[in-house]
């Protein structure tokens, strides 16, 4: 991993390490204390499971994408630190839902036990729940006292519409009931573009954003977004075809098994790799406006092809 | 229902029944397209699981008392609608997610089946969080707008508040995590509080907060709705004791069946009655600051012990 990426997942783990709110929580703890929790704490087991998930190890790509896109504008990339948390939490509790039995049920996340392998459905499905709510309440308290709350608010209301009924959600639903449909390009890109690229591109767009991006600079960090974010879930369903449990920390073979349509089931492994590329292009080119500041984001995108070369 | 009462809930169920982003899912549909949905609609079969929930015939106390605590201090309560709005969502959310067969397992809410028994445990899950997004993208949907943002920004952050980590899913995990443990004072004081309470006070204040409340006003009405709120559990919890399905439009008496930790069952239950009695009065004298234009808010939490007189 490059210098610039391992300095800003540095900051971004220590930061999740660190969150006050779930200080206490580091063991697995399965009960529910006997006297009443402090008030504005987070209640055991509660805070044990968002706890378990939101530090697993993981690349941060997407707190990464947020302070790498703020610092494509201005210098001091650490005040965007409450935006990045909240990206890795939205992350983290689709995980969560996304891995429960009654959706992909799966029992490896990131070479670990699934959330609700250890806590039981029960917690699970509310520690997806505490963790998406704590996104938002992370990023608004830090817009109470933002000296730009303009800013703020519009970042807050780009990652909730990625995230949101026509973002994440509208793609996490198709994925799940169109298993075991024929494989069809318009769908298999409606899924990936929500599913996938959207949580790449709010927080490139939500960084600038917050940085002060006109529309011209806002829309190139969508392109970039975009075509970056289905170019990974094209290379994931790839290594989903190929990959071992050891690289992919999750049972490989799954979207086979589960009839997922996924991106080489609908143009072929080879077509499917070469699109990948074309996308890794397309999202370099669209970086063009930041001219050299935005090596960093380029490079990134070309990494992402290396993962399946 | 009184006059009042009927002409915040009829403009609530009038704007719930006319979401333009769930028009279309009038019908219960099972199956996703077959087709890509068009770019910024919410798919099938989400979009008929959400409107589903969200329009089930229900009393809308939470939205009306934004409503209504807004209008405490301004003429013009229609412009709160999207945070009224925002706030029923909340509540069917937590509703479809506490009736999972993980959580409570209910097969029957406002007299109808379940979200879970009509779409499936996988939608259901997806619905859920589809609803708590769409609360929050309503509401900063709204706030982009405002005439003042610096409000709209407080009264986000308070809902977020109280049906966060700290607040409705804090209680919500215990009340769930608790079952079949000795009764105890404190503890089901915190489930209540949290559960119920915290989703009952935040309207109010967030109402306040968008008409420009100042802070004895605000905490005047964090008294009130802390106080109804609790009362409202209490109230709730003795008629699962004693009452009926047709009357509750869920089964009675699950509360003993799961060994929930309710009010009566650890004071019993005429003390359980005698207190929800005295917290009426302390939510009727928090009003008092308000005068005359806080007479509806006095004859609601009035209201609510007639549910068990």
């Amino acid at each position: 991993m490059e210098r610039e990426y391992e300095t800003y997942k540095a900051a971004v783990d220590e930061a999740l390490l660190t969150l006050p709110l779930l200080a206490g929580a580091e063991q697995v703890e399965l009960e529910a204390p006997t006297r009443a929790p402090a008030e504005g704490s987070v209640p055991l087991p509660l805070a044990s499971a968002m706890r378990y998930s939101l530090t697993l190890p993981g690349k941060r790509l997407r707190p990464v994408l947020l302070l790498a896109g703020y610092h494509l504008l201005a210098e001091d990339w650490q005040t965007a630190m409450p935006y990045a948390l909240a990206l890795e939490m939205i992350h983290a509790y689709s995980l969560i839902h996304d891995d429960l039995p009654a959706l992909d049920n799966d029992d490896l996340r990131r070479g670990k036990p699934t959330n609700h392998r250890v806590f039981g459905e029960n917690t699970a499905i509310l520690a997806g729940d505490a963790l998406y709510s704590l996104a938002f309440e992370t990023m608004l308290h830090d817009a109470l006292t933002a000296p730009r709350p303009d800013r703020a608010l519009a970042a807050i209301a780009e990652i909730a519409r990625r995230a949101g009924v026509r973002g994440m959600i509208a793609g996490q639903t198709l994925d799940v009931k169109l298993e075991g449909k024929p494989p069809n390009a318009e769908l298999v890109h409606y899924i990936h573009r929500h599913k996938t690229a959207d949580l790449i591109t709010a927080p490139v767009v939500a960084g600038l954003t917050l940085a002060g991006a006109n529309q011209a600079q806002r829309e190139a960090g969508e392109a970039y977004g975009q075509a970056l974010g289905l170019a990974f879930q094209i290379v994931d369903d790839l290594l989903d075809l190929s990959g071992d449990v050891q690289v992919m920390g999750k049972q490989a073979g799954m979207d086979a098994q589960r009839g997922k349509m996924t991106w080489p089931a609908v143009f072929g492994e080879a077509e499917a790799r070469a699109q990948a590329g074309r996308l890794v292009a397309q999202a370099v080119s669209a970086t063009a406006i930041f001219g050299e500041t935005a090596a960093f984001l380029r490079r990134l995108a070309e990494d992402t092809l290396t993962r399946v070369s």
